[in-house]
């Protein structure tokens, strides 16, 4: 962990940055070991160029900071007086500054502007990509951690596989999948999974309800167990009793895009390529009316994390990176089909972490 | 759902906004009915007097935002153009704006700086608390949810119970009250439950983790179901096998808090009065030192809410108001009690949503 802490040197050193500002989450975590929820309380790590960092924290964190042996000054506040003081307070310890780095994603507006209290003269930029460099490239640990909450993950669809039958409701089908989920020791949620049948499947984030399944229909499960806090990510699409020859061509439309991306998911390949040649090849379909997104995102402690795989993004992907492959077509209020894959870039290759079939299944 | 969007129109009343900005959230929840995620796509309603609100929506989301059945102008972005002209559009169409009131516990940097870009001559204001007084008064099906959700919570509770043993660890109870939340038909969770116990009781918001449970510890669960959004939170301590006089003393002196707490919990009574008669008479017992943290908080959509329950809110309960009682005290690696009940408030006294005992439970 120690020297994960020294990695917010390279963020300072390319940029003007010489304050970053932390509130719970991904970048804290990783950095600290810090697990804290993101409240209504401000809890925030202040780094600073070769000092102490400063974590601004309400009283009744103040113990679990300190197991974290990070070594840092600590302004702790009580709920009766209120935070802006330990901002203020804070800022005095620190000292001059210009240019504030902050999450743009995670922090909110009451944190950054008390930090634009407590530094009137500093500007505040949204740093969010550049802080969670630090994060792109995955080690050893952090991809067996994937790999463990991918294994729960698929063993928990292979399971619910068996509870699917016509008239249960996706609802029932979701809860118990996240049953199976835990009963397989995954620690949490990656999110609230995503079970979606017949037309609701073509709303690409539809919410389970009461719909009850019908022969012919597709299932489609967007979920992930966690595991250390980081995220599986998997989507696979089902067919109940039959699928007829429409949804089976769409379902291998976008079969065969997904294998093109992962196909094109290696060391020093752009994002946009990526992307591209997925929507390229789905473009040229017969189905092209009916894309939505683009083809994927980093993974790790966030489930939507850097790099994103999209046009545009001219990054190039690099050994210990892991995205999600997950095209899709949505025709609305018919069929929507998505097919997600985890992929870590590794110099031999396409690593695919997710193993799942992906041929064409009916379930019977 | 439709006179709950007209509820807008008291927060421009009792303002000078001319624009108020919702994201994803209890908010936009309450109003639309849409339950949409808080993600890396900027998703926005925003509200004029007097005029259709405007709707900034990722391409993926239009489908489910039109389900919702909100009269509203919709301003769609493809991820591949990126979403600032959503933003700016969104302006045309509005036209000139003085003052932008935004839930700043919730929205974040990167959406408000979009917001400021769109609208530059624009005040953005934190106006979290002002908008969120739309809920603050619960209606009958709200507190309907409510109690369905406790009641899983409770039930859930009382088989875990069961599960407790020597040498268990923290995690395997989370996760087993995890799966008896799910089986009991809890949508989902309020939020990451808490079960820890010896020392770490006394972590106010510490994580599970592989501590086994030895004879005489203290086990603390916070957590709490979720039904139609709307989300239990509970706090039980109980010991294993016995509890010794300084642990008897400890819990009894919490549990008269919670009482006076609840007793307090009456229509034109002050927050600060009800938080001020429970701190007092922690304050005046021998634990005084080992107090952390305030008396409670509102619940509803959202876990922690307004109004909240501490000295310095001298707003008043109002019928249909849910607040926590949830005193607690902390002694630092020792022992840790908190107990936390839900309370309506009702113009006959305080309804106490919660039923689990609260005597003094020794888990044999």
């Amino acid at each position: 962990m120690t020297n994960r802490l020294n990695k917010i040197e390279s963020v300072f050193n390319n940029s003007k940055l010489d304050l970053i500002a932390l509130v719970p989450g991904s970048n804290f975590r990783y950095l600290t070991g810090g697990n804290f929820h993101l409240m209504e309380r401000p809890t925030l790590i202040l780094f600073t160029k070769n000092k102490k960092p400063v974590a601004i924290l309400p009283v009744l964190e103040v113990d679990s900071f300190k197991k974290l042996n990070v070594d840092a000054d600590i302004v702790a506040w009580q709920d009766k007086d209120g935070y802006i003081n330990a901002f203020r307070k804070a800022a005095e310890i620190i000292g001059k500054v210009n240019c504030i780095g902050v999450e743009g994603q995670r922090i909110r507006f009451f944190e950054s502007t008390a930090l634009q209290e407590a530094f009137p003269n500093a500007v505040i930029q949204n740093s969010h990509a550049l802080i969670s460099k630090i994060r792109l490239n995955k080690d050893k640990n952090e991809i067996e951690s994937l790999k463990k909450a991918i294994l729960i993950s698929e063993k928990s669809l292979m399971n619910t596989i068996d509870f699917i039958k016509e008239n249960v409701t996706e609802l029932d089908i979701k809860n118990y999948l996240i049953q199976e989920l835990y009963k397989n020791d995954s620690e949490g949620l990656a999110f609230d999974p995503i079970v979606l049948a017949s037309g609701n499947s073509a709303l690409p984030h539809g919410h389970s309800g009461n719909y009850k399944l019908k022969k012919g229909d597709a299932i489609l499960f967007d979920f992930g167990a966690t595991i250390d806090g980081y995220n599986a990510d998997i989507t696979r699409t089902f067919f109940l009793n039959y699928a007829d020859d429409y949804q089976s061509e769409f379902y291998n439309t976008v079969l065969q895009a997904n294998l093109i991306g992962i196909e094109k998911s290696i060391v020093n390949n752009s994002l946009n390529n990526v992307d591209d040649s997925v929507l390229d090849y789905l473009e040229h379909s017969k189905f092209k009316e009916f894309i939505v997104h683009k083809t994927g995102h980093g993974l790790g402690l966030d489930v939507h994390e850097d790099p994103y795989v999209m046009r545009g993004n001219q990054a190039k992907l690099e050994e210990g990176m892991v995205i999600t492959i997950e095209p899709g077509l949505y025709n609305p209020s018919k069929l929507g089909v998505r097919i997600e894959d985890d992929v870590c870039i590794d110099s031999e290759g396409p690593e695919i972490l997710t193993s799942f079939s992906k041929d064409l299944t009916v379930i019977k």
